[in-house]
């Protein structure tokens, strides 16, 4: 078995956690300092059809090379790794959507590598962990985070803790069925959430837009395969009508959905990020206004909108490595 | 400044905590013993528009009462009160819509009449907390809650801990909107989830099937004033189909609603409890099929609906005595 060179403390050691975000395409391996700071980030491709078996040497490549990039002399303490479909309580990860890993014990296979403790969590998770530490709710206890991407995700923090439900599963949700009978949705069921409000609903509306309308518009040139979030963004800010309308529609889903979830959780505030948010106010501006409009009195101008303050995959990492160094700091009190 | 006799410890005493339920239209005062098991219980009207201070020396002498009525000898050990509107942390209630009490330091005007350790919670709080240890989801750790009276209330435990939220206002979720521009609710808002499922969800939509079909029904000689949901079920019994499809429409809806929610929090359970689920199968079979309809695929035969095995009020005078309980052990074990 192999075993990697950073497992023993050395005397002049750098001590380290590192962070893993597992991703659709790529993933993310970060090296973060105790006090908390990323010192040092690599990006590797995925491969989705890749079984888990070959997933995790590579995975275990870049770590140990991300580190001797900071130091010869790390000594890692902890990883703690941020996949999709992962359950903290039993370590493992349930059959991922993007992936043909079926249900795997992920920690147990990274482990083979490094002996030191590994933690597993969801990628929501991980993601508002690192916000309230580091990013746009730092030093907030009650915070829920929607992620929007591909899909819809979300992370939640209770009084300081991550919501992660009896099995694993809470916070999913961009599965909330908003419009009965409304769009197909890649669960197989119909009208949820994340048919709107992600990156793919932003497309969908935008076609629901050419269908309805005579508009003229540059996105009548586009097939639906070549269209980007960026791209309609883009022609958005150029004063293409029909592009804005389709982040207008987008932001007001978005914010009725957000105004009916904080009825559960009552939190500080909501943390947007993902790939969605890089348009900016064509989204953020409708959203904010949609959520003044519908939400309950009692949380009004309590419950704050913002946006993410990380860079892409940063927020993850270091929530990741957050939740072990914690973890380790609660294994040494004892 | 009247002094309880209850508030010193003597020796042939009977240990007890109380569990008060502030309600719309009475109040409930329960002695429960050390076990747990409720020993005596007095109900008393709380007249709606009686102010807090004239409110509090009836309660206050109720509670004197029913403990003597259990023993001679009884030592209160703490108070633990379930009203509406009511913040654990501040030890607040704040403006309950049914009362005319403003805000107002209930455990403090109490605290006035018997010196010992007063908690105040949520009604929705305290019911859960009682289901959770004496009631339909004994044992569990994480429960849902949703209370089907006029309005609709709901409670939240994870992990064992009562969500309250940031500013003491979580589980508002009969104000989600699950309708946009639908049914005008009490909050001034439009399409809110209590608007439909709820006592008076029921009536309305039984106006609705009047309005809507030609179908012959009883339910034609009913005013909207003198219709109950008891009522509407008696007629729903006899075969009167509209009454039928009243509680057939009410159970659809709330089917797909906490097929939402479980989204959100991921139970063991969820309990129903309040007037309404005195309808039985009537709303529980078209809930439970559109339940299994909507839910993702993941919570499927994982999550359960179960309805409230407490009798009225039972559920929130256990779990307000649980929870006085609770924080007395904290304190001695200090």
């Amino acid at each position: 078995m192999q075993r990697s060179p950073h497992t023993a403390p050395q005397s002049g050691n750098t001590d380290v956690t590192v962070g893993v975000d597992i991703g659709g395409t790529n993933s993310v391996v970060g090296v973060v300092d105790d006090a908390g700071t990323l010192r040092v980030r690599k990006q590797f491709p995925t491969h989705a059809r890749e079984s888990v078996e070959s997933f995790v040497p590579r995975l275990a490549h870049v770590i140990s090379g991300t580190c001797e990039e900071l130091s010869p002399h790390t000594h890692i303490r902890g990883i703690g790794i941020a996949s999709p479909a992962a359950s903290t309580r039993e370590g493992i990860v349930d059959n991922p959507a993007n992936f043909q890993w079926g249900r795997v014990d992920l920690a147990g296979l990274v482990g083979r590598y490094f002996d030191v403790p590994i933690v597993i969590l969801n990628d929501g998770d991980a993601a508002v962990l690192g916000e309230a530490r580091y990013g746009a709710a730092r030093g907030m206890s009650n915070v829920l985070l929607m992620t929007l991407g591909t899909g819809l995700g979300a992370g939640i923090l209770v009084d300081g803790r991550l919501v992660q439900g009896a099995h694993g599963a809470a916070g999913e949700l961009g599965h909330m069925i908003v419009t009965p009978g409304g769009r197909e949705c890649a669960c197989g069921r119909r009208g949820c959430a994340e048919t709107y409000v992600s990156a793919s609903g932003v497309r969908r509306t935008a076609f629901e837009l050419l269908a309805e309308s005579v508009a003229p518009s540059r996105l009548r040139n586009a097939s639906f395969e070549g269209l980007t979030t960026d791209h309609i963004a883009g022609l958005a800010a150029e004063g293409d009508e029909l592009a804005a309308e389709a982040f207008r529609r987008t932001g007001h889903a978005l914010g009725l959905l957000l105004a009916n979830v904080v009825t559960g959780f009552d939190p500080e505030a909501i943390v947007l990020c993902g790939g969605l948010i890089h348009a900016g106010e064509l989204l953020a501006a409708p959203a904010r206004a949609s959520f003044d409009q519908h939400v309950l009195e009692r949380y009004r101008g309590k419950v704050r909108m913002l946006l993410s303050t990380l860079t892409d995959g940063e927020a993850a990492i270091l929530g990741a490595s957050a939740l072990v160094r914690d973890s380790l700091s609660s294994v040494e009190a004892i």
